[in-house]
């Protein structure tokens, strides 16, 4: 067993300056914890002339991965550079060199993750990534460890700061999106350039590592259907709130029988669920498992030194699985997909409660014609609300259906925009309640 | 490496059927998930005859503890019994045998922590115990590894579902004390002697394992001021309510530099918090990081599955660090006292704000001589509310305090439990806002 691990990081933005910081801050205290010397070796990065605030000696500092990579001496690789390449490249060169990994980067992961672990598996190295999802909350450990005895039933998750802190400001405040989303800008809460966020793309990732980590089964970005929160209004979260909803942007991983629904959107969810409390930048992920039930972790999901405390367990947990170095037998609880017999089901299928809001020219027998269009489609309505009329004449129609599919729905949306009392787009979002 | 983990089981009650059903059912998902077969080789109870409902080979079973303690193959002991004795001597004797630990057992861990972590650091031994705190929840693994970077500054948890769930149905459904307990008895949340939960000693337990984790130290149930629910009534519940707090029996830890604040008691917290918001059997435990700042994680606090969950997750994370069976390299992630220089704070030198609650007749100057008592103690008055006289005469007046000093909170009411105008028991609550 060696009492010495080093580790080399590749990117030192905010969240490699928070590793670092820790790594210099807590070294006793880990070394006390854990029984092994965290020793940073090399940081690699292309600007290692800025000022990051932290003192180190600058022989630490290089601007080639590949002074990291190609360390013999170097047994975990801590990348947070994020993106596809060159990350990419720099991951699978290292597992080649038979290191450790330690990634934030969710977005290689919903690209790449097949062959990522399969190199893994081969080359007997840990890639762990709990600062992938949900940054300062430790919740892939608990899902993968905590809950292996489990099945999971289902998997919840508000995992973007931004849209929850826009959604929050929203709801709680009357605020339009795009109030919401400049007092987010200024706040340090979203991006100059916010569509990754508000579009659900950055959810979608998470929510394939999410699904990978639950289900063994490789999940692509491109197997999600993504839906942002751009269309949502301040009239769609009181609304919601009349009904006892409130309006979470989720990502939602179910099993039902052997299929698997994979989804991002906009979502009704009981006003009065833990879940709905989740406010502002915070995160949480609800997961259900078959012996569990209903369990929640809560905190935030980007940041720093979260950030930076998700990536120090990971070299930590390689440190106790490994005994330290990679000479050692390492633990068994490497992750492999093709576990579980599930296909992804089509988006078609799904079957839930809607919302509809439609916008309407107020004219005599609206509300006959949507009725009897919904009815063609078989969508029972469980509940209608109608504005009154404004200032252009028009009136919106909130309507709450019953159990039905979502083929149905838009087949009747499509019928619907066809009517020439009919205005803008019908916004369509999705219940759920189990919760 | 071995490829089986042997495992003996003391104590076959429902969490240990739960133990053996999950370890049936999910056989093969457990051996492909960890690499290792764990291999249920022996079950010891005192009553070998009832039947659990789970088919086993009745050669597994035993009528004697030392069955186990004694067979060479086991190499992990589950202790499922509960209580001082004789659960203490089965551990102990088994770590002398270098046999792996998992136990629920919160109230032997309050009470022989440090004899039995020096015993099992001596043996090379892992003791782990994920089911004695939140049952269901995966959180002592969280505070422990993936939390692993970070100082815990403060705890909040709701751990007692059964005070949980009598507080939740006397808020929400204005119920007296002793209907919501005889309600939560009815359903199973409460036992028949209820004592222990609704007097907070379970709750302290917990708190005793919560703080031993989080701050290194041992820390026994007598370290912690404890105080129940029973003298709670619908009326604090409402008041509170109007000051926008709710009240939910809380285990506290808190560092202030290099004192632990160690208390469990009735606490007012605000509405809005997510914690306020863990309702009914459920738990939840707030855990602030310096470096995460707040997490929450929140489920199931007992129950067979969700409680055997934690017992087989802690039998798995045994089999990925030791890499099967004792006699290979050991995680260095034991866990140790005496790392942290922190002595327990005594209990009047607590400052927060408080809600006193005081029954008087109805009195002219009542109020005057209540003010000056709180004056000449120091305690500055933020809000005061004052009921309308009753059928008998008397007045309720609730009091909140600006931040003010236990020990003069305890003056103060020994001073006005003098006055002749006050009728009852003055009830006094903390509040924790930093949440």
């Amino acid at each position: 067993m060696k009492n010495i691990l080093n580790i080399g990081l590749i990117g030192y933005g905010t969240v490699g300056a928070g590793v670092v910081k820790c790594l210099i801050e807590k070294k006793r205290e880990l070394k006390e914890k854990c029984g092994i010397m965290l020793n940073l070796k090399k940081i690699a990065d292309i600007d290692i002339k800025k000022d990051r605030g932290i003192k180190i000696d600058k022989s630490v500092l290089t601007e080639s991965a590949n002074d990291i990579i190609n360390d013999s001496e170097i047994d975990i690789v801590v990348e947070l550079i994020g993106g596809i390449n060159p990350a990419r490249e720099f991951i699978l060169s290292a597992i080649k060199k038979k290191k450790h990994i330690v990634t934030a980067n969710k977005a290689l992961l919903s690209e790449s993750a097949e062959i990522i672990f399969k190199e893994a598996n081969e080359n007997n190295v840990i890639v762990n990534f709990e600062a992938s999802v949900a940054g300062g909350i430790p919740l892939l450990k608990a899902l993968k460890e905590g809950l292996i005895a489990n099945r999971i039933t289902s998997i919840y998750g508000i995992v973007n700061g931004t849209c929850n802190y826009i959604l929050t400001n929203m709801s709680i405040c009357g605020k339009s999106f795009a109030e919401a989303l400049k007092e987010a800008q200024d706040k340090g809460f979203a991006e100059a350039n916010p569509a990754f966020d508000i579009e659900g793309k950055d959810t979608a990732h998470k929510l394939a590592v999410l699904a990978m980590l639950a289900y063994g089964i490789p999940v692509k970005f491109s197997d999600i259907n993504c839906e942002g929160i751009t269309a949502l209004t301040p009239l769609d979260l009181k609304y919601a709130h009349k009904l006892n909803y409130e309006i979470k942007l989720l990502a939602i991983a179910k099993i039902h029988h052997n299929t698997l629904d994979l989804r991002v959107h906009p979502t009704l969810i009981p006003q009065k669920s833990i879940l709905a409390n989740t406010n502002f930048e915070n995160n949480a992920v609800y997961i259900v498992g078959d012996y569990t039930g209903p369990t929640m972790f809560y905190g935030k999901g980007a940041g720093m030194m979260p950030t930076a405390s998700s990536v120090i367990s990971d070299i930590v947990d390689i440190a106790i699985k490994t005994g330290g170095g990679n000479d050692n037998p390492q633990s068994k609880l490497q992750y492999f997909f093709n576990k579980q017999n599930l296909s992804i089901s089509p988006m078609f299928a799904l079957k839930t409660k809607y919302y509809l809001r439609i916008t309407t020219k107020d004219k005599k027998y609206v509300l006959s014609n949507i009725s009897k269009i919904l009815s063609d489609n078989q969508i029972s309505i469980a509940s209608l609300l109608q504005t009154e009329t404004n200032e252009h004449g028009d009136a919106i129609i909130i309507i709450m259906t019953h159990q039905t599919i979502e083929k149905s729905i838009l087949n009747a949306v499509d019928t619907l925009k066809k009517l020439s009392t009919i205005k803008e787009n019908i916004l369509t979002l999705r219940v759920e309640e189990d919760m």
